[in-house]
Formats: C-alpha cells, sequence, structure tokens
C-alpha cells in the first residue's frame, strides 16, 4: 500500500472516485491513500450515493481534507464498507485528541450536532474505493476550524489521518497471516 | 442479524469461538452477536492466534465481559478482521465517554498503558467469528473496574457494546444497498 | 428481504431489470423481490439474454405478471442462476395445483407445448437480478387464462410467488447457519 | 461434470458425504452426481446438521436411492444450499408425474405428510457436497413403494433423476455465458 | 471450455477483448480459446492498459497470430493475470523448440531484445479475458518471420499454442479435484 | 511478499506444507516464499494428492530444493493451480539456460524422460500453499547432478528461482492495478 500526499490544491467534483484516478495521477500500481486539499463540488454524473441523487443534495464546500482509497484485493462491497466505517472511526479518533464531542453515526462525524465530514464507498469490477471528506471551512456546516484545528495543523492532520489508515492495514495484514482457522462445535 | 445478552454467567474457555456454537447454545440460525459475562481461561488448544500459542501466552482473567460474532455471509479473512478492528473501535467510542484517555492498537485497547481487552478473529469453511473480551477487574491489566464502571453500569455497558454493533451491521447492509458502481477513468 | 406487491400496474421494458431500481422506485434497503402487472415491451437496449438480441425476438406481452428480485450479497453469476432455476420451479409448483401438465425447461414454463412465461437474470458490480414474467392473457402465447387463472385469482397468485421466494430464501438462509463443514475423505 | 450410476449396492453411512469421495470411490476428477441404492444408517460422527446430532435424531432407512453431488467450482455455502433445494424441486418434479400429491418443504418431500426423504449439504475448504436420499420402502415414513415406484422403475428412476441434474447443471453453465452485465439506475 | 481455430483473417481492433464477443461471433457457450490470424490495430477507446493509453502507444502490427481467451468461472483479476502469464510461458515453450533465446518479461516475449508480442487481461462483471498476440512479420518489432516460422508453420503454431492452452486448463482442473485441503500448524 | 532462502539443511516431511508454518518457523506474517535444502520423505498422513495415497507412493529423494509457497490473498482452487503452473514453467525457463531438453508436463519436469521434480497444491480455510521439490541427486530419478548443476551452483539455482517468483508476483500485483475492466459487447 501507498500513502501519498499531494502538496497542490485539487478541487474533489466526484471523478476522483473513479477506478484507477490514482493511476492515471500518478502511476500509482498498488493500494493507496492519497490526501489533498481543495475545494468540493460533486457534479451529478459523478454522484454515487443514489440518495444524494434523488434528493438533488448539494454536495459542495469551498475547502476540504479529501482521502482518497483504493484497493484492488477485493471487490466486496461489505468489505470496502467495513473499511469505510473503520476510516470514519480512525478520523474520530484522531480528532476527538482536541474535542471530545465528536460523534460518529455511521460514516458521518458531527461535531455539535453539525455534519463535519462526506463520505462514499463503492466498488468497480477491477477494484473498490472509499472517499472522505472533512470540512476546513464552513458557513452552515461543522468544519475543522470550529475545532480549532487551522493553519499549519490542517497539514498535519492531513498526513496523520493518511499514515494512521496507511499502518491499520499494514497491520491487519500481517494480523490475519498468524491465525489458524476456527474449530467447529 | 440477533443481538444477545445472556444473563447467566459463562466462563471463555475459547471452546466458544468455535463456528456454529451458537446455534449450539441457544438454536441460533442467524448471524450474531451474544454478550456475557464471566472468567477467561483459554486452553491451549483453543488458542487462535499462533503468536499466543508460542510464546505459551496466558489469557487469564477471573471476570469478563465477553462478545462472540458470527457471520455466515462471507469466510473472507480480510472482512472478519475489518470487522474486529471496527468493534473494537466501538467498544473505544463508548468507553470514552467515561474515560477520554482510551487508547486503540489494532484490536487493543489499553487505558493508562494498561491492555484492557483481548481479541481474535478467524474463520472457518462456514463461518467468520469474532472474541473480544474486556477486564471487569484485573489485579495487573486494565479493568473497566479502573475506569469507574462498576455494578449496574456493567450490565448495560454490555447491552450499549452489543447493539451499537448490531446496529453498525445492519446500517451497513442498509447504506451499500443505495451506491451504484464505480465509473472507471 | 423485503417482499413488495405493488397495486399500480407498470409497464416493464427491461429498465426495471437495472441495479437499484428498488431503491429508486421505493428506497428499498435490503434484498427484494417486487411483484407488479403490467405490459411487456422490452427494448433492444436493455435486453441482457444476447440470444434474443440477436435474434432481434420482440419479448412483447400486453398483460403481465411480473417479478423483479435483487440480491446484494454476491455477485456470483453461478448463484443467481441457480436462483433463478429455483425461482422456476416455485413457479411451477404454484401453478401445478391449477394445471399438472405445466413443464419446466431451465428457466422456461410450457403449457400444452406453448411457452408461458420470460425469464433473465445476470449481475452488475453491485448486485444480482433476476425478472420473471408470467403471460395473464396472450393471443399466441400459453397464458394465466388458459390454465383458468383470472380475476381476483391473478392477485392471489402474484402474492402467492413472491411469499413462496421470499419464504424459500429466509429458510435457506436459517438452514446454512446449522450445518458443520465437510469432513475429507 | 460426470454422471454416474452405480449398479452395486452401497449403504450409506455419513462418510460418502465427505469431500473427495467420488475421487476415492472411481477416480473421479470431475463435478459429479453419483447414484447408488442401499441402506442407510448415519453415524453420529458423519452428522453434518447439527439439528440432527442434538436431537440425537436417527437417520436410518433399510433402502433408500442416494444421490451424491459434488462440486468443485465454488466453496460458497449459499450456492450449495440454492444447488440443494433446486435439486429437491427436480425431484418432485420427476415423481410428480406419478403422483401429483407430494409436497416439498424446503429440502424435504413428503407424501401424504409422510417425509419421503432426507438430504444435507455443506462445504469444506475445497468442495461442496450435496446428499439426498428417497426411501424405496420404509415402515413409517413415505417411500416410492408407497406411490406405486417398485421393481425396475427403482433404476429407471434413479436414473433420471442423476441425468436431469446433470442436464440442468450443463444448461445453467450454458445460460449464464450469454447474458450481458446489468445496467445501473 | 472450446478450443477454436478460425481460417478466415479477422483484424484485431481491440473490440474482441470485450466480455461476450465469442457468443457473439460463434455462439460459443463455454469458456473458450479463439485463435486467428489478422493484422493489429488496437483504437484508443478499445485500450485496456492505461499506461497505453496515456503514452498514445499505437498498437500495431499488419500481420499478427492472436488469441482470445474467455472464462466466466470467476471474475477474480489475479486469476486472469495468473492464467495470462502462465499462457505467456506456454507460448515461449512452445517457440523455444525453435529458438531457444526467447526471452519472458512478465507478459511479453523478446527475441534478441526485439519485443514479439503484446498482450492485455482484464475482468468485466460477467467474465475474464486476455488478448495475447505474436507478430507474423514485422519491420520493427520482433516477428515469427525473424525466427524462421513461416508458410504452413504459422497454422500449425497457432494450432499448437492454443491447444496446449486448452490441454493446461482442463488438466489444472483435474488436478485440482484429487488434492484434500491443507492441514494447519 | 518475502523471500527466504534457509542456509541451514531442512528434511521435507510433508508438516510444511501445513498453513502457517512460515509463521511458526520463522514469524513470517506476509505472503512468502521460503526455499531450502533437504531429504524428502513424505509421511502418509501429510500426502495432500490422494492419487499418491491411493496408490502408497513414496515421495521419498536424499537431497532435494524445496520451494514453499504461501499466499493468504485468496483461498480459490484455481488460482493456487495457476500460480503453481506458472511456479513450475518458471523453474524450466532458469533450468533451460542450462538444458534445453527439459519437459514441462503440467506441475512436473523431466528431463530425458525422467521425472526431476513432485509438486502438489492445496488450500486450507486461512491460505494457499504449493510444494515444489527439484531433486540435486537421484539414483532412479532426474536430477540437477544429471544436468551438471552441481557445488556452488545450487545455492544459485535456490536463490535464483525464489527471486524470480518473487518478482514475478510482485510484478503482476503492479500490471493488475492499471487496466481498466472490459467492456460488453
Amino acid at each position: 500500500m501507498e500513502c501519498i500526499i499531494l502538496n497542490e490544491l485539487i478541487d474533489y467534483d466526484g471523478s476522483q472516485i473513479s477506478s484507477l484516478w490514482a493511476y492515471n495521477l500518478a502511476d500509482v500500481q498498488a493500494d493507496s491513500i492519497i490526501a489533498f486539499r481543495g475545494a468540493c463540488d460533486v457534479k451529478i454524473e459523478h454522484m454515487i450515493d443514489l440518495e444524494d441523487k434523488k434528493q438533488g443534495d448539494i454536495i459542495f464546500s469551498t475547502d476540504m481534507l479529501h482521502f482518497i482509497i483504493e484497493h484492488f484485493d477485493s471487490t466486496d462491497l461489505k468489505l470496502v464498507y467495513a473499511r469505510q466505517r473503520l476510516f470514519t472511526a480512525i478520523v474520530k479518533e484522531i480528532l476527538s485528541s482536541r474535542l471530545s464531542e465528536i460523534e460518529r453515526r455511521g460514516d458521518d462525524l458531527f461535531i455539535n450536532g453539525n455534519k463535519l465530514t462526506v463520505s462514499i464507498a463503492s466498488t468497480s469490477a477491477v477494484s473498490q474505493k472509499i472517499h472522505f471528506g472533512i470540512n476546513v471551512v464552513h458557513d452552515y456546516y461543522g468544519s475543522l476550524d470550529e475545532i480549532g484545528i487551522k493553519g499549519d495543523e490542517i497539514g498535519i492532520l492531513m498526513n496523520a489521518i493518511a499514515n494512521v489508515y496507511f499502518n491499520e492495514i499494514n497491520d491487519i495484514e500481517k494480523d490475519l497471516r498468524k491465525s489458524r482457522p476456527l474449530d467447529v462445535i
């Protein structure tokens, strides 16, 4: 797995959730988590969550941290959704050191009842992907700014989150290689 | 999925990690999480983690909360390990409302640097299972007693953890049924 | 799994075989069987069976019972085809109480040598689906009318078929959760 | 797939449900259905269905038709259970030409409310297997004798059932190779 | 599996890598290897390898042997890539009887440092496919002509390669049906 | 993946084909190929190939190169058999630089009609494994000695084979991460 932190700003428009975006962008030929900062404005044709699409939801933010995860080891929907929830829990764990009142509801985080994040997960015939976005600032929704995370801390946070997921996956891969099969009653 | 809270004490000796234990115990014919309280003394022949087995580790506690999870929807090792990590994160989230200094390292929780929990996950040809145990009291390791969770709160906590996992899995199953497949670059 | 009987007429044009149609129609976030009545006129761009497409087959009926089944638990072609055959056998079992001369050839039913039904099954990256249609009346092919099933019996039959499949799947899910793995010679 | 009819009598004691029994018996290196006639007396250590085991069920018959199916193309429990139900429906279809009052409840057949058959399905790490037995004669349960199937008809029936399943599987394999993937809403 | 040798010339333009091409062409309803001879000129919209696409690679040859392999038994990327490498090794083995200096680098063959072949593998939701092309003559790249394989030998070679892969797959399918599962330490 | 060359002699008795042997031996928590030299004397209880078991085959050699491969990424029998054939082809490619008359028949290599190698592959619920052994010297069967590979060349060969497989697998993993899914006719 590779962990890549992009320094340039990239606006997330939903095309980045496509399979093989990482290869196209940076010749990545491994499972990967790629983190970057930029606005968020998901076009209707890139919406993966049909609930958003039905409701004509605007997924819009002027400044977000984005995490794009791609795994090629399986196209099982259940696995990518379990990983998405685990990623959400990881983000909560990291943010909780700054603010203990963060609440996780499924794949969403809330501060003071305000939605702080957006996320989606799905599969194609070749890979599984997760997008997770965290508002840096926002007029209406929750934001890192509201927790007091700003300036250089933003980049440090982006780095920390990407690396913790990277390490968690590597650690899982090692753990599952030392357990014998179950007995049966 | 079924969520079952057992009122009687059951000592965990490692046989409960076997596939189909839930059916044998209580005719459960569904994926399940079963919670109970009791001592923990894992016999060497029931050890799933070869690291414990090699080191002749004693997995022993006089009083623990036990959670036994069984899923029949897949025998993929990666999925059961992702679920195990997610479960561990859930337990941390619940305990954090009492003590914010709980640390998660993979599938273990620590308080003040002391290990609070034990856990293992694996598969057989028919199901995947997770055991997760939390010390209620312990002379040497971390315990709920140390966080100040005692008396009736123990049962309430046991209930809460089992139900949150139960709801999380149901919520995932609903979420993955409204996302369209990914596009490809 | 959910079993949904629609009272309004819906014409089947082949778009209903698409993954996530149930969610789009009725916010269904479960595996499902949806039954409705309406004409059948499958557009060439919605034909899944390339044999029909090659032969420029007209799949047309003015009045049919339609069953749309969607499972998200696997995208294995073999499984959805086994389920399609099982569904066909179920329909035969139910109709046989009215007319014993119904013949099943694969996923088709015949009465007096006339084709009574149409069916297709396939998968996308996220789900597996089956469409099964039964002529209520037909000038050329076999029909329920020909067996003497008409009036209120049509709705009763639609209900019965959907519910028997629903129960069969639930029963299978329970059965597979009480069998231990095979030994090996 | 191979379809093999054994002429010698073989008593079914439950060991025949083990993976690779067909190879051991007759060097079969293909998916297979093997039919034979003989008594049935399943030893407790060969019981796959834990419900039978718990209830100390005696699975005993002096004269049965036995069908042993083995597939190596998947070890998915859901697939072998769908195939088991399909096989049961096939047996019902064939017997119904003799007696229309045969009832199927899941993987069991009944005549006049009496159980005519026994069946089990499961998987090992290398294959999936089904056993299906039909009483030829029986003092207490239903039997072919009761339907009036006796003498040479027994062998003819054994042949017919095995061949219909063999053809059904071959037909499914052909069908799934001409369907394009689903669209998505 | 079917092994089909086409006598007419067919130019490979990349559309033949699509799933179900064999059914469309020749009503093939089995896994298959189809061999033919013709030019090669892959249109950009049919390029599967994003590396070629990014580099605007021209995949062009006036005369090639083409092998199109399709398997419906799995949509696992790892399996189709292992089969692609095995196929490449098979071609090398056959050609080595004529020229020992053939070098295999992954899925490419080289003679005297010149690339002799092109290949790609991928999956859709219903099947996995491999294309493998060998230059018969070429001004710039390596070719069979350069090894001294020409005239009637071209057709014999085409036949030999297709049949050896066909036999290898059949042999694998037989081999995996006589091995018991592994023990565990 | 890890590539490990053991310097000490280890006699292969069949226990090394068990899942998790690598972890038990050397705390390996990755997919791995482990190479070592030693005698070969497979006990009947460790025989995986039932053909050998039935025939009471003696798998015996006083001096062999052994390769033990373990992958945890899948328990698909088809994949481990494709990898076994690919490994066999790799060994042939390497040896062919010394002797061009090496013949591969499935997973066996022959020199001058004499069997040079033994091999087996299978899966457990947690991993897939391959054993491949090459006679260094042998009175009756083919051997490296017969090809003229002896002394220090033995160790060099052992290294080369293990590293080429290691690189091949890594290369496949990279290749499959740059191919888009197939179109469909």
